[in-house]
């Protein structure tokens, strides 16, 4: 069969010879590197990268950028910090398409997309902060992409399972989303598939940050804010011009332990257990099950929180950090038209990015 | 929240003003009729419709065209079929781009795809006899598209459930299929989600005849050969270069009444009553159930047959006539990525060509 597979390799889908794109990589975490170590594969050979930064350090050098230790030398060498000289490499690259790809989660960057489109240069993102941020930087980047700029965001949401593209696409055919509903966090699926009342939630949390299932603050992951970034950014692409606070979100985190430092925080983890175990005794009692979840009605209304589902819900039939997004439609009306999968990591993540990169081509 | 959905509408992704399409569609069934329905909605406003053909007349005059009635009014009035006039149309609309829909599924027809995407048209389908039929036609199209021609093929698996779009977008990612495996049935689905060993499977097969889910002659659905070229045509966009005597199919049409004509076979349907009985109650007894599964593994082996699933397999957490589609990669190799929901029925596929036609823009 390998000679199959060699020979169908040949004419399977690719980007065309002529075209090829420089690219400016923002963010060299976990995701930035899973990336960088994706453009050193066959399947990104169209695309050249002209400069790389994390948050206080960029490379334009050619040759530092060939340098598979790239990300660890940027922690210690390379230029300071300065967009006009990533941008200034794009525009010198002489590529037709030049693409900024944001890997970070910096709201000061996401605001600069908006920018970088009506210059004309692709933006590719892993960052929600425009997205998924305030409705004045939402309606501006609607205005740049009517304009011909291209916004690459599968990897907002769902760490780019094909969530996004779907919803685009079905509304472009004139169908209207009914309903939303499902599991957007990893760490949240996670903590709540596995979450039977035998063991402390507290105990179970710090298993997940052990392995790097969480934030290192876990507040990140237990206040919704994430969970109701990515509804957020589903809501608007599905019509609804929503603001953050319309966002209903149940924070797991209680009042007490909100405003503390980490460590604090981490020593009075024990203080999520017993408020969380009589949710659960009592949805257990019901024969249900909790799950973080994120809800959109065709109303409008988003929220996002702790549901008591019964026995044989969707979101009760997930694993690992699955995510999962059901969709009601207009025309998906008997089922919903449902799409589940590891939606965290870096690997999936920095393929979502390098997918939409090829589709600038 | 209208007023809010109505302004966001305005800036909702369209097609640009610029492009427009002409499109012919062959075929006026369900699919093709659902199709019609679509054209006349605003999603469809950049398509221009200027022809229409059933299998033995066609419409190329605009004031027939608009007709509402014109499916019913194909049946019998028009010019003879004939392809050549239809192109023809097409030139003479002067729009820069031309589409065939193909909502049959002839195989005569699908024969001209090639030919069709060679002299500048582009294609969209619902007919698989081309991308699910023999090698070499498989080949000429891989062809026809580095050629540059575009084949929009969504409707082909899944009606247009985002399951080739993904595989596409994964390998040109660089990601590898690893397994596949899948209910891609709407009417073998809802038999065996239905089926619990209390009626004879012959009576719920003729309710779902008469609810529509089946094909009149219920033998193309339960042979498994629209199973097995749907699987034909996934497993070759992952890169598997099968013949289509290459997947193993195994029907459900027993050796004696596969050869009758229609009449009979429903007259003796009873006698598929026992042996499924017998699987199911075997099934059963270990705690498992019967499901008419699709598989591929990494090896190119690709099989289509009924298989005992243990409970909780995630086979066995369908409705209705839902498809599922579960794809492990390389990179998505923990939990699969999960895509299910309805797979049949005419609003969803013409749906598919829609949203294939308007990607062409």
């Amino acid at each position: 069969m390998s000679a199959v597979l060699a020979a169908e390799a040949a004419s399977a889908p690719k980007p065309r010879a002529s075209s090829s794109a420089a690219v400016v990589l923002l963010g060299t975490g976990v995701v930035g590197g899973a990336f960088l170590k994706l453009l050193n594969t066959p399947a990104a050979a169209a695309l050249r990268l002209v400069g790389a930064a994390n948050s206080r350090r960029q490379q334009t050098d050619p040759a530092q950028l060939a340098d598979r230790a790239l990300r660890e030398k940027l922690r210690g060498q390379g230029d300071a910090r300065d967009d006009a000289a990533l941008l200034a490499a794009l525009d010198a690259s002489g590529a037709a398409v030049r693409v900024i790809v944001d890997a970070t989660a910096s709201a000061p960057l996401a605001s600069r997309h908006v920018e970088w489109l009506a210059r004309g240069y692709h933006v590719v993102t892993a960052n929600k902060a425009l997205a998924g941020g305030d409705l004045p930087g939402w309606r501006a980047l609607q205005g740049a992409v009517a304009q011909g700029g291209r916004y690459g965001d599968s990897a907002t949401v769902g760490a780019g399972l094909p969530v996004l593209s779907t919803l685009r696409r079905l509304r472009g055919c004139g169908d209207a989303l009914l309903t939303l509903e499902g599991v957007f966090s990893g760490s949240l699926s996670y903590l709540f598939n596995q979450y039977d009342g035998s063991r402390p939630f507290s105990a179970l949390l710090l298993e997940a940050r052990e392995r790097g299932y969480t934030e290192p603050d876990p507040r990140s992951d237990l206040s919704g804010e994430d969970v109701a970034r990515k509804l957020l950014i589903l809501a608007r692409n599905a019509g609804f011009a929503l603001r953050p606070d319309e966002v209903e979100v149940e924070s797991l985190v209680p009042e007490p332990l909100r405003g503390v430092d980490v460590d604090a925080f981490l020593a009075r983890l024990a203080e999520l257990d017993e408020p969380l175990a009589a949710r659960h005794a009592a949805a257990k009692a019901r024969g249900g099950a909790l799950r973080f979840l994120a809800r959109l009605n065709q109303r409008g209304r988003a929220r996002v929180g702790l549901v008591e589902v019964p026995a044989g819900h969707p979101a009760t039939r997930l694993y690992g950090t699955d995510n999962q997004f059901a969709l009601t439609t207009t025309r998906y009306n008997t089922q919903p038209l449902v799409i589940q999968g590891p939606g965290a990591g870096p690997e999936v993540t920095a393929q979502a990015l390098l997918g939409d990169v090829l589709a600038l081509l």
